[in-house]
């Protein structure tokens, strides 16, 4: 995999990277952010995944999160991918929370999304075996994290890949899209209306199917988060993790909304998560 | 003056808020941030003035630079002001550099500047009155800084105000716009062309015919910089401070650029700077 670099500067006396390169999985060019932490220098490091949500490039995170002082601090290299493919031959959608900008994490079958909307196998297989490839990380002591539909990313995407993924945390996430409207949009869309099919992407479903983890599972939700009710609901992961005996530390937070000054608040706590997870 | 809540929410804490006001000095509608510390709970706090570059609003620094942490930890207010008046009806130029975005804090005395672009006095007259009169902070304790051509800002407010300001600091600060190109065009643009009035406007001029101050002046530069030789020039600075005896901690950083991830790298330290002059 050939990779431009779009730019590089000191942060934190580590590396902030943004770069592009030819996805073949989601055919069109896609750029993702890496922080390398200064520990990098001298031996491999663990690796956290931060996915974001509606709307986000890999852009967002990168400079609102905040998430570089602790990764400095804890020798964590944390990439932030882009939320779906991009491109003008890349079909789109003028909603805000279908298409562009929008990928789910799931791998299409419907068209005409299926050529490009491919965002499950372009973070767990190109993207990670690129990373893995590149020799600074250690892939045996992965974590993944994310917000909103990020969140589910990072929780779906954790649960079904038990044995790559050792520790996992979300910010406000949509626990169960096929109990929401933003999920079932994009599930109709992007995999068709069998309803069955969709358990495949559903965080509370597949807790329930494949059972309990050895993860201590930690999320935090704002309760002034204007999408908390409607289409977040956190009660139906907190069931879910009651039911198979899944260990979940889910902290509801006075005052604060769906914004990145709720995650930089608490991003520290999330990268000591997985720091000590990943040990 | 009515002040409009455009957003708040918790952040570390306390509360990050954004707020719409009409200006009379700029004749126009105004935004700016303030983060609000836990301490203001308790008492008066000392408040902290962030001045942003070229291209900026009050928004930039408000969800990149990072500092509400260290602002919560510290008991400091912070407020982000915008850089220039805005609304269809205010004049601009194409250029990044000169217009909108690009006040440079100092009020016009050229057409069609001098309506509307009057930072100098929205920021330390009508603003700050505004500030003071909510009454959560204590003025007698008030620190500047900022960065590129907010650091001018905060290097030529503070220079002309020493009764005011307790404290300074700078990112990557525009030190002599009479000797940069930026500054050339800005100055001839609002002010004229006698350079013997830029003066005024000048960092290092403003030191010179000043003298001292009882501060330390921080300022940190990033060497990777792309506006280090052309712009910015800080070895200006440091011969003005040597010869008039000023205190100065000046700090270069190889790898660091112009960037937010600089600042974000760097502003707890400032933070702790004007904490603790403002104690």
């Amino acid at each position: 995999m050939s990779l431009e670099i779009i730019s590089e500067t000191g942060c934190f006396g580590g590396i902030q990277g943004t770069y592009q390169h030819t996805s073949e999985v989601l055919g069109c060019d896609m750029r993702f952010s890496v922080y390398t932490p200064p520990a990098a220098a001298h031996g491999q490091v663990p690796v956290l995944w931060y996915l974001s949500g509606l709307t986000c490039t890999e852009e967002n995170a990168t400079v609102k999160a905040g998430f570089q002082r602790a990764a400095s601090e804890l020798g964590l290299m944390v990439i932030c991918p882009d939320t779906s493919p991009r491109g003008d031959h890349v079909p789109d959608d003028d909603a805000y929370d279908f298409g562009k900008g929008a990928g789910f994490y799931v791998n299409a079958t419907e068209d005409p999304w299926a050529k490009n909307f491919r965002m499950y196998d372009y973070i767990t297989k190109e993207l990670a075996e690129f990373v893995g490839s590149v020799g600074m990380t250690d892939m045996s002591r992965q974590g993944i994290t994310g917000h909103s539909m990020g969140g589910h990313g990072a929780l779906t995407i954790f649960l079904k890949n038990r044995d790559t993924f050792r520790s996992v945390s979300a910010f406000a996430p949509i626990v169960s899209p096929m109990n929401c409207p933003w999920g079932e949009k994009a599930l109709t869309g992007y995999i068709g209306s069998d309803r069955a099919a969709w358990a495949e992407h559903d965080a509370c479903a597949l807790l329930e199917r494949g059972g309990a983890t050895d993860a201590n599972i930690l999320i935090d939700q704002g309760l002034a988060d204007n999408f908390l009710e409607g289409q977040l609901k956190p009660e139906l992961f907190e069931a879910a993790c009651e039911k198979v005996g899944q260990k979940l530390t889910l902290r509801r937070h006075e005052g604060y909304d769906h914004s990145y000054f709720f995650i930089s608040t608490f991003i520290e706590d999330h990268l000591r998560h997985h720091a000590d997870a990943l040990k």
